[in-house]
């Protein structure tokens, strides 16, 4: 079978005049695709998870640097150099966990500032268009790679619990631990996923829960809570999760709630893979315990979708992230490969 | 301190003519009691959750019952006895994993067939009642009990997690694992409660955040997926839950998503307490595995507060209960007293 998924972040045009997301705020109900060409469209639709995912988010940052150097003053190179890393800060600063964004945002400033002393605006240009491109294009082929080395993984009727979303809607290619799905369906594998629905915001239940769908994939979704006794009913072969972050000795930042179903498949002997873009590797983060991890709005627990659900004012915890320690870790596939403790991402 | 807590099943009034709830499917955003007269009034109101918790729908189906009778045609002893029993039958089908439920109807039953021969339509009537006032008055008191003897495991200044709502709002009294807190904020402990907020129906924010406000006890809700890295981060000094049935083994079957709280607690040296009613233990249950598992509509995990937030259509998997099993509860605090392993409730 061959499988069909959206695609969370392209060029609008030719001429690549706008970032065009799927703005996923509005999935399941809704299909809307949103063009951003200011920094404030393109910082206020990473911060309000309008795209999400931490690679998507690296793209999404990238192209919306190369759009929006198109309007920044030129008097000379080097104040547009300026200009350059001021909106590449004010991008970086919506969201600290991931480190695809300022991965990506870094090498978009390389680029320019690569280029010889007398380049013209115009060349400066392409050439971030150029450098955009290039990211967006080596994700969705390192998703191919996750993809392929991830379905080695993954038996013939597999039951596989997913946590979040680490999709396609999180990349710009298939995904990450949803591609090692992907590529195990069209080779033929009968799969079924189970797709925590990731409270607050639920991108199990309105994202995955829809990409696989739509895909065609078999998909049950379930309360965060539900997971660890689906365990223990022996019916989850594997859970397999995307990263936002993982550190030089292998720990991984991921969506809050990817911790304990990390401690749960280990009480329960499932494995517990992460795949993710050899991208979110991060050197220079010798442990967990040095990961910044993003509190997010009170209001993201206090309301769904809109509606109250606790007492006005009522104090809340809301950390984006969890970290889950690598000795929890069964193996981590990335476009480099299936990679085995004791990891070294130095 | 003195805490006020919420009455969430109480008579109407002298003539014990109904069944006075608050309806909990309306909290926090409003305060609705409502009077339940008939066996469909009573089946719809434990049905559908407007009063939950084990003790409370144990206490609301004995009090039902006696309302109900009042109603039932009465030809001769033997046909009265056959039309309580089935109005006993419906009321029991409402909920199946709960002890309290059954419990509490078969001793209105045995109420009502151990009175002689020949004693009048009235007088088994007013034997009713009384029974029904009985059990609700025995569990005011065994919370106050549990209370007491969970208030000795609760230091000063303690950090308590919590998951659904095991509180007043659970029971006829000051409720159970909330009673250890209650009773130790009276006795002038300093309690900050970490609340789940409890997918898929968010007792935890809509009613333990509610109840223990009310009460002027510090409280902080947070996603269920969030609870393990809150320990891993030392923030929570003690477990502290509710139980709908505690097998002879001390397995105990609670809000689904109790079982990854007691890993996390086990994972992190975190005692795991479990507060509940005598009436709670079933001695003819010899272990968690033969306790049925009551599995929910769908359209819980797929809407929210009326919001659908997952695709049309969805399968889900919606279990009400999971089951933790005993080697992972530290002690069990009952109005008999604190439980230690190895639990032997035949």
């Amino acid at each position: 079978m061959s499988v069909a998924v959206p695609r969370a972040v392209a060029w609008a045009d030719d001429h690549r005049s706008a970032v065009r997301i799927l703005d996923q705020r509005e999935l399941p109900a809704r299909e809307v695709h949103r063009d951003l060409r200011t920094v404030d469209e393109v910082c206020d639709a990473i911060q309000t998870l309008a795209v999400r995912g931490a690679p998507a988010i690296g793209i999404a940052g990238a192209m919306g640097l190369a759009v929006v150097a198109r309007s920044l003053t030129y008097t000379n190179r080097r104040a547009f150099s300026e200009y350059l890393r001021d909106a590449a800060d004010r991008i970086r600063a919506t969201r600290p966990t991931a480190v695809n964004l300022p991965w990506a945002l870094d090498r978009m400033l390389a680029r320019a500032s690569g280029l010889e002393r007398g380049t013209s605006r115009v060349t400066i240009l392409d050439a971030l268009t150029d450098e955009a491109t290039r990211i967006l294009d080596e994700d969705r082929a390192m998703c191919r790679r996750i993809g392929e080395c991830g379905a080695m993984l993954v038996p013939d009727d597999a039951h596989i619990l997913t946590h979040c979303n680490a999709g396609a809607l999180a990349t710009g290619g298939i995904g990450t631990a949803l591609a090692a799905v992907y590529v195990a369906a069209e080779r033929g594998a009968r799969i079924h996923v189970y797709a925590d629905e990731t409270r607050p915001l639920l991108q199990g239940s309105r994202l995955t829960a829809w990409e696989l769908s739509r895909a065609g994939i078999p998909v049950t979704v379930l309360a965060d809570g539900a997971a660890a006794s689906l365990m223990r009913a022996g019916k989850v072969d594997l859970c397999l999760v995307g990263a936002d972050r993982i550190a030089a000795n292998g720990d991984v930042a991921n969506k809050v709630g990817t911790y304990p179903l990390a401690l749960a498949a280990r009480h329960h002997d499932v494995p517990f893979y992460v795949a993710a873009p050899s991208s979110t590797f991060d050197a220079r983060t010798p442990s967990g315990e040095s990961i910044v991890v993003e509190q997010r709005l009170a209001d993201e627990v206090r309301c769904i979708q809109g509606v109250p659900t606790a007492p006005d004012g009522v104090a809340i915890y809301n950390p984006a992230f969890d970290v889950t320690p690598a000795s929890l870790v069964t193996a981590i596939i990335s476009d480099r490969g299936v990679h085995r403790p004791p990891y070294d991402f130095r």
